[in-house]
């Protein structure tokens, strides 16, 4: 894909506005944590590994703003602080969103005891939040290489939501695996639930597909049963929002239904994530806060209305799978494979241990 | 419910236009069978007896635009055959459309024979045709009060699509067994799946279950399994378009990964018809004609577009749900239990069998 949907230049970050896709290319320009942060809870910005660059990048304009005005060390990391918790709180259930801002306030921390000054350490942050970005592309293409030796022949695959170039920093985790099929040959088609609903599958991974060129149809969530009764389908590929220690999975609500699903029909359902999506902190997913978002996303469709102005209604934003459904987790170390609890705990420690540490 | 969706008086067909719904009641007044084929085709009327009550009065329709030509009786006859192949031909998957179509033929050849006149013929059919509707609505609730039978503690169900007044000649189906659950005060709550991409839960459902005051929460249909897996749900209650010999059953896209769900969390799975949605003539499901619907339905809403507008879609109307996922089939003479090969081949033979004979 050609558009940058996140830049970066000190002081400002742009952004493509992932709300007016497929519709238009309009892109929006953020100055402050605040305003990236409603860019994140409005959806302008959406996907775990995506929040978390956009909120690297947030601390790093706080740093800016704050460098000009006179105030104390403390007074300094406490603002710092306070944008962190802003942007954690913009959208509960995505860890990455944690990592990254943890990642940041810890660089900053360490700077201001080291007596740098504001403007390096401006600088320094945001140089740390290009790695942060940088480290996540080269994540996804690892993730992408190693979730294509999960097949042997020709597939075609079901994904849900959009895990693409949109949702990272770039290339995408389970649509990383696709892209990566597609380079091998290896990929028949994909399956793309709409994804109500906010319909990211409908609206940003078609979009990401068709500018790739890679051949895929899409379709109604309740469909997905029937193009596995049919063996249409061969395998599932989804992304998560968070990963508890056993491999408990927060990710958009329906992927849960789709490894139930996946497991009667007795097909593989993978799930591919950066380190950053592992919560080391959680044993389990039983805790994972679930966002209840707004009754709007159900009731209207596209601007239009499309239910009772006052109809009662639940938006869970997203849902766990138990790690029993899963058959592998995909990381840029390699594949996972159950028993979770053992396979996670063997993975090099996550960046969110060594900041909680 | 208090607005009559189905209104006839000879020569005129008056219908609630459901595409319309839940923001606006227009009524259209139809009056020939091809208006009527059309007013099915594009959903303004939808729901398997619905259709076949509609496809009835389309056959007194045509029989009284006849009645004053000239013409013979072989004449008369091949144009109501030719009315009723149309009709038929509107949508294929739902039987109950040829059930009724059929006995309305049935019957106008039995008149020809007896040597009636046409006006005659013609009024017979208006009186046959009421009949249909009635003895619909007297299925419904007869559905109703034995579904109700299944639940012995207070219940909340989920259920997909419409299956209610507008579905049928008035009560439901499915939400019939909702209603007589409600009056009996053994209903917590219904769930109700939006039921993209047409959205009859969303338009439809909710706005029935609005009017009549019982509660409901309306949901995502990828969001089903999150409410099982809660235990929100301890029911799951669909209508169906065709059930063949062995109880397989096609019904609204979406309702086999119910089926699947519902087994997996062992929550019991309930359909809900009258005979006249069995095709004796069907062995089994796997020969079920699927309508395949156009693209448009799945790219965009209400004209709001919601994928790129040369995407690849699939759009397959229904699906068919295997019976050994099926814990009862609910029919206006009883509840139906596995083996439903043998449970339904003791129902009372029904007209459909009656009038193939």
């Amino acid at each position: 894909m050609n558009t940058r949907h996140i830049e970066y230049r000190p002081g400002v970050l742009r952004l493509l506005d992932q709300t007016q896709l497929p519709l238009a290319e309009v892109f929006v320009e953020l100055q402050s944590w605040q305003q990236v942060a409603d860019a994140i809870a409005t959806l302008r910005v959406r996907g775990a590994p995506a929040i978390g660059i956009v909120a690297a990048y947030a601390i790093a304009l706080e740093a800016h703003q704050l460098s000009g005005k006179s105030m104390s060390d403390v007074q300094f990391a406490s603002a710092l602080g306070d944008a962190a918790s802003g942007l954690v709180a913009s959208r509960p259930t995505a860890v990455n969103l944690t990592w990254a801002v943890q990642r940041m306030l810890s660089h900053a921390r360490s700077q201001l005891d080291a007596k740098v000054s504001r403007a390096q350490i401006a600088a320094s942050l945001d140089t740390l939040a290009r790695v942060v970005h940088d480290e996540d592309i080269t994540a996804c293409r690892s993730i992408g290489r190693y979730g294509a030796t999960l097949f042997n022949q020709r597939t075609s695959v079901l994904t849900h939501c959009n895990t693409g170039d949109l949702a990272t920093g770039g290339y995408g985790t389970a649509l990383g695996i696709v892209r990566s099929l597609w380079s091998s040959g290896m990929l028949e088609r994909v399956y793309v639930d709409e994804t109500r609903p906010v319909l990211q599958g409908a609206r940003l991974t078609t979009w990401e597909l068709q500018r790739d060129g890679i051949p895929y149809t899409l379709i109604a969530d309740g469909m997905a049963a029937y193009f596995m009764q049919r063996k249409d389908v061969q395998a599932v590929v989804v992304g998560a929002d968070r990963i508890a220690r056993n491999g408990d999975t927060a990710n958009k609500i329906g992927t849960y239904g789709l490894a139930v699903l996946a497991r009667a029909h007795d097909i593989p359902f993978i799930v591919a994530a950066p380190r950053s999506t592992f919560d080391t902190m959680m044993a389990d997913g039983s805790k994972i806060i679930i966002e209840q978002r707004r009754p709007e996303e159900i009731t209207a469709f596209a601007g239009a209305r499309s239910a009772p102005r006052d109809a009662t209604v639940a938006n869970p934003a997203f849902d766990v799978t138990p790690a029993a459904l899963i058959t592998s987790i995909v990381t840029e170390e390699g594949v996972l494979s159950p028993p979770f609890e053992e396979s996670i705990a063997k993975l090099p420690s996550t960046l969110a241990a060594q900041v909680a540490r």
